[in-house]
């Protein structure tokens, strides 16, 4: 029987490249995507395109309009502007609260519930826009809550969290997905796109991928308005 | 001004005693509720009437419906019916896939939101139905979870779990309650109340109820139908 694995699957270039990679490795992948009150759905749109395409067992999409109505970030509140890319080291207004907590523990009561073996996380530590979450030592706590917390572990089970993006740069994971045939067209990475999932190119997060598909030497193939 | 702290309350025994315990510390109470999608709603009642009465600042009820989605128990699978006690030291078919790593996870962005000091939560590690989440252990990998990746923690402020009921047994915490004037009556603790919010007396969580008021030598005001 083929080992299970749990892939969160926003629909951006890093989860997908993810998707590609646990694919890759003959796993029976179940995706999970979040509809958190994000102000744009496009990237849902694709994380469902790129499901069917890498033959997931089954797509999952978690209402989690709650923690959009905590507010507090500029991704889920009308209130507050998405900012351009500012490059200094503070922590962003598009930090959402406690989101990859949320997300991971939603991936592993599922990876409980389907006893999966795996849960793949597209986190990058290296261009990445200055998440606490984001950080090897945030994984590290989380694989310790799993091993001291699920019913399943304790039962004798393994179940790890793979973060095969953690050390790569923006390029190098450009580079990896190209090798394993993703269509980066089919991926949205803005904060800001519009329903037709077209970027803005300017904010955190289209400057890491522009410059990403630069430093790889690859034709960006972004879908900017 | 007053420190700030968000209590986890379903509507039970253990959390309400939570409540009353942080209200009489002078704590700006949030509470939080969650609908899971729970097979019965009298708990959910009695977390708002029970917020009225200590005068918290916001009841946030929490659609935490998905989880229920993912099905694996007893409390929220239709086609699982709840057990009677058995007192063996098996993990119980009404666990929860990751259900206090989902409730802190929420209560943790919530916390950070509002700028809380403290999350209470009602565990107890005594008379508890065997979950490994409710072990000290999880608590700890939590404290160092939100310690590792909290951006509110790493910005220098200060966000403890608290767990006083960690140690405490049924009967020390009704003892507890009754001293700071919790009325037991308006609290459910059945894992299959009815609409009313009558309790069975029969499944694991009405057992040790009912042996706590035995053993704390105070009438039992339980809702039995």
């Amino acid at each position: 029987m083929k080992e299970k694995a749990i892939i969160l699957l926003s629909g951006g270039l890093d989860s997908t490249t993810c998707l590609a990679l646990a694919a890759s490795k003959n796993l029976e992948c179940y995706t999970m995507s979040f509809d958190y009150g994000q102000k744009q759905k496009a990237e849902l749109n694709m994380a469902k395109l790129n499901s069917e395409k890498y033959n997931a067992k089954r797509h999952f999409v978690v209402n989690l309009k709650s923690l959009g109505e905590l507010g507090g970030s500029a991704l889920t509140d009308a209130n507050i502007n998405i900012p351009e890319y500012r490059g200094d080291n503070e922590i962003p207004i598009t930090y959402v609260p406690a989101r990859n907590t949320v997300f991971l523990s939603y991936a592993f009561g599922f990876a409980e519930v389907v006893k999966a073996r795996y849960i793949y996380i597209g986190a990058s530590f290296v261009d990445y826009s200055g998440y606490p979450d984001c950080r090897p030592e945030f994984f590290e706590a989380y694989q310790n809550l799993i091993n001291t917390s699920s019913k399943y572990v304790l039962e004798g089970n393994k179940l790890e969290i793979m973060t095969p993006l953690l050390y790569l740069s923006k390029a190098e994971t450009i580079k990896l997905g190209i090798d394993l045939g993703v269509n980066y067209r089919n991926t949205v990475s803005c904060y800001d796109a519009n329903s037709n999932g077209e970027a803005c190119g300017k904010c955190d997060s289209c400057t890491l991928r522009k410059q990403g598909f630069k430093d790889a030497n690859v034709e960006d193939p972004t879908n900017y308005r």
